[in-house]
């Protein structure tokens, strides 16, 4: 009785959901310290403490029907006014609280974004690999996503394929730099080239195509590389981002969109986001959570951890003899797998605890996505494991 | 550029922005003591104390990955539990945790249901009148808004005239007792009756029709009426609730959806609205706030400060003329406009700086909604414009 599109959905899910209740499973036998869930993007750094501060000062000095009553629908104004702020030190930017919208989370944006811009049969192009929930927040608005073939060699986009793929349809390029689920930055150069060709594509058919970028792993970069602010290289940018990995809130689901009055038709787009946030049940961002990110703005927790993480990791997998592209940002590998079939390599993984997720699930079968965003010592005691994988399959 | 479904609903969305602006100047002009707004649904009551206490709580004690972290996109196991438990003891219901998922308040839960359930073309039936956001969350999915026509005599159902709009397309039946925008309760009588048809034109057409019931405002009942718990007199209910007025919480974005195990085909509709509520954007409800609301179960906002707001400006608008359902109910009255044209009494309200709704906006001509959520000070100030009103339409 439900749902056609919703069946094929929960089929899908059910297959994570075993997955899940396999990692209980194993954890039963052997002992939950020797199963090694590497296959979920739950930040595990603690929110720094000025959240805690923030969240106790919000709570005990500001009026409670203002905390926890509705607002605009884009959030709060001195909140957006904070934000645009922020960016403008950061980025060298000019924005103000008119081009802020406050979401829930960086999901909420996306979804919010393309109700605004997507008629059915839009395309949107996306590049592989790919997170596997764009593929469900261009189908909730009848949109098609169009995927780029990825560029094993560094995982920089495949920008000869992308301009083949470009179309009088395509209302939409979306990108996530730093990458889930590469770690990859894109590279300002690649930036660059990339708006060149969408400015020359946009000419050629006399369209808008609006590039939005999905950042919610933009404080996650490490090595020092600069994370290019896109709103800088193409005029038409919009920005979805989040806290949740920043400031490590992902359950409290707290982002925002940046619109930049450059863009073309910014006056409807900014109105129409603001409708969506509405009409798609969202209405608002949370008010409480809102009101404490604000406060806020230059936290950050420590990614050190991750970093030690990512090099313990890494270079011991390569040491295995595993192949990856060192990633300078988020908080995953992504590793070729030594089976051509990664989902028959996840399954041999997971003969020695080690649950990881098949490349094919983002676009990009033969690698398989190992998270990094778990206890150090965890990854000390999958080593043995990954090393025995490898024998097995002769690296 | 933007989607052509959004141009009608940005047009829309800038009527009411209007308002809000006129309001603004308004205000400018006479002074904001001397403009009484009644257009908005805004909890003006606070929040009770135990939620600033659980929030304390919460921070100060519990895990910050936990409490800020993701969880499974149903929401946290022990507040479902908690809460299905609650339901349970006020009602005599049988739930448990799952039965209950989290959601982005009401609106949320609405979406992921109707996301769950609607396939393009499926009819779901609402009474007039009805919340006007209605139309834009079936929209959402392609599904057709099929509205019964209001009795006005007393603001029940209309149910002859439903019973002959349910076909075989009917997917789903909205109702919201006690109701936006007349603040009737709907009676034990007509439940019962309503649940009957329902029964029937199932047999008849052989296809499950669920019942939504949409109830932010289930605790805010005047006299000591009885709301009836409707998954009690109807197998195939689903019941969306939202902490928004019950606790003062509107901007944090809280609530649950009640999915009882005797629902025609209910493993595949809890998981799909699991699904649903991830891939809508929503991923989970906000985390901080769900763990606070399960400590609060049992508080209420003192909802005495809306009764006598109910009473001075029921009593007031009777005296002076107006025609007005006595509601049981809510925070609202839905007042005959003495001009058939309610846009235009409206119209005319502002003359003395009153800001109200036209019934219209419910698909209800002929009426205005007056909210009554404000100051007990404002609705004095507000009284003889009032009058006034009343004399100028010879009331």
């Amino acid at each position: 009785m439900i749902s056609e599109k919703m069946v094929g959905l929960v089929k899908n899910s059910s297959v994570i959901r075993a997955m899940f209740e396999e990692g209980k499973r194993l954890a039963g036998i052997y002992g939950a310290e020797n199963v090694f869930d590497f296959s979920l993007g739950n930040p595990s750094v603690e929110p720094p403490i000025e959240i805690k501060e923030a969240i106790l000062q919000v709570i005990n000095e500001e009026n409670p029907n203002l905390v926890h009553g509705y607002m605009n629908n884009s959030g709060y104004e001195d909140v957006r006014a904070n934000i645009a702020k922020s960016i403008n030190q950061k980025f060298g930017t000019a924005f103000d609280e008119n081009n802020i919208i406050m979401t829930v989370g960086a999901a909420g944006g996306l979804n919010v974004i393309l109700k605004t811009l997507l008629d059915p049969g839009d395309e949107v192009i996306t590049f592989a690999p790919f997170f596997g929930e764009y593929r469900n927040y261009v189908s909730n608005f009848d949109g098609k996503l169009v995927v780029v073939s990825p560029n094993t060699v560094n995982f920089q986009p495949n920008l000869t394929e992308f301009e083949q793929k470009l179309s009088s349809k395509t209302k939409a390029v979306l990108i996530n730099t730093p990458n889930n689920p590469t770690g990859v930055v894109y590279s300002e150069q690649t930036i660059m080239e990339l708006a060149e060709i969408l400015n020359k594509k946009q000419k050629e058919y006399g369209t808008s195509i609006y590039l939005i970028s999905d950042e919610p792993y933009r404080e996650l970069a490490y090595d020092g590389v600069e994370v290019p602010y896109l709103t800088k290289y193409y005029q038409n940018t919009i920005v979805g981002y989040s806290f949740s990995k920043s400031l490590s809130l992902p359950g409290e689901r707290i982002g925002y969109l940046v619109i930049p009055k450059e863009i073309d038709d910014f006056q409807d787009v900014y109105a129409a986001s603001n409708v969506a946030n509405r009409i798609l049940g969202y209405v608002n961002a949370p008010s409480l959570i809102q009101r404490a990110v604000a406060k806020c703005l230059d936290a950050k927790v420590d990614i050190e951890i991750y970093n030690r993480n990512r090099e313990l990791l890494y270079n011991s997998l390569i040491s295995y003899g595993y192949q990856c592209v060192k990633p300078q940002g988020a908080f995953y590998l992504f590793v070729k797998t030594p089976d051509e079939d990664d989902k028959a390599f996840a399954q041999a993984a997971k003969e020695h605890n080690i649950l990881i997720v098949a490349g094919s699930a983002f676009g990009c079968p033969g690698y398989c996505r190992i998270v990094y965003c778990v206890d150090y010592s965890m990854i000390e005691r999958s080593l043995p494991g990954f090393k025995k994988l490898a024998e097995q399959y002769g690296l």
